[in-house]
């Protein structure tokens, strides 16, 4: 059975998301992050990276959420979470989850990972300062050229939904307002009403 | 026919050897990123990121270097560029690539593009001292983790080498001497040897 690392506020909520509406038979581990719970032994053994999400599937363990959402799409082909068929539109879809993984997240980490890329105070705080307008650049391009919408790929829902939805949930605490993006904003306002999304974050509230 | 669209010691490297070695017909275009042509008018209206690589095809254009390799690996089957029928090993693939994005890639990036997170000059520094240790660390894990060798997916040549090859290529400016990676440091002497590689290099050196 796939066994999925996550912790609360992080990125591997897409792929919890991804995971529930593929129907797969799975399970989830919580770690505290806080806790420092990704670089125990037992969990480096798992990912030697240190980082959520992971997922172990019976032929070993898949890191980096663009990576996990493609393997559950092309897993599980009844759910049609990726346009597999035609090169150029999975193409785009991958487009879009590497600018929210190589763009967004990392934009977004600076404010409390600041500690990856530099040592000092003063520039941990110079860091944060510049996110919401990193931010708010994002959402931007991704409003006004990347998303078709009503989902981000058109009408068929994807893997780059719940993507979507786990940075649009950390706007606020980057000081983005994403009633700002209208696009995003009705995006976030609909996941919140699918059932997978709401069983997920239920599990969040436990 | 395609267009590919690249700036000389960039990732987009990665993408032209793919290209090369795909047997696609396409053309390359060279931007002059030291003129910020990136940023022209023309350009943004190309990829409104004001990025490279971009890769122009009949149906739209595709940015951001994990989605451009696989769009040239699914296009030219033949060339058995990705694994697409196993969705373990295409996941490991992926995976790869998308941590060569977000992790290396950014690594590196804040030894000179540390304006994009930052605003204050001692931050820039700061974010400099610490790009060897990160790229070495990066390098460490590849080595120890990642490659399966001799290629990094094994037997098959796949996607993933060229971005290899090219990040490679950059551990010398990052301060990093990639002979302490035997494996990297194998895999990219055999790179250069061949031909696709040769004849995209001698293009960038005209
Ligand atoms: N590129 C990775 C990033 C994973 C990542 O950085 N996860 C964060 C949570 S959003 C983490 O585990 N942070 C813990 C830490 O930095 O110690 C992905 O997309 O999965
Ligand atoms: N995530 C993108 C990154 C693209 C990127 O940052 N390219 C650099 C060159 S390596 C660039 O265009 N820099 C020009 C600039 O920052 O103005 C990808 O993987 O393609």
């Amino acid at each position: 059975m796939l066994k999925l690392y996550y912790g609360l506020g992080t990125c591997a909520l897409a792929s919890h998301i991804a995971l529930e509406e593929s129907g797969a038979d799975y399970v989830a581990e919580r770690l505290d992050l806080k806790a420092n719970q990704q670089n125990s032994p037992d969990y480096l053994a798992v990912n030697p990276k240190g980082r959520v999400p992971a997922l172990a599937t019976d032929k070993g363990v898949i890191t980096e959420t663009p990576a996990i959402l493609m393997y559950i799409a092309q897993s599980f082909p009844k759910a049609k979470l990726a346009p597999f068929d035609d090169p150029f539109t999975f193409a785009q879809a991958e487009s879009f989850n590497s600018y929210i993984c190589s763009g967004m997240h990392i934009a977004h980490a600076h404010r409390m990972r600041g500690r990856r890329w530099a040592s000092e105070e003063s520039s941990f705080e110079d860091m944060r300062r510049k996110v919401p307008e990193n931010i708010r650049a994002g959402f931007d391009l991704i409003e006004t050229k990347m998303m078709r919408g009503p989902w981000v790929m058109g009408e068929a829902y994807s893997i780059c939904d719940p993507y979507l939805f786990t940075i649009a949930g950390w706007a606020k605490s980057d000081s983005v307002d994403i009633a700002d993006f209208p696009k995003v904003a009705d995006h976030y306002r609909r996941m919140k009403e699918r059932p997978a999304v709401q069983k997920v974050l239920a599990q969040y509230k436990a």
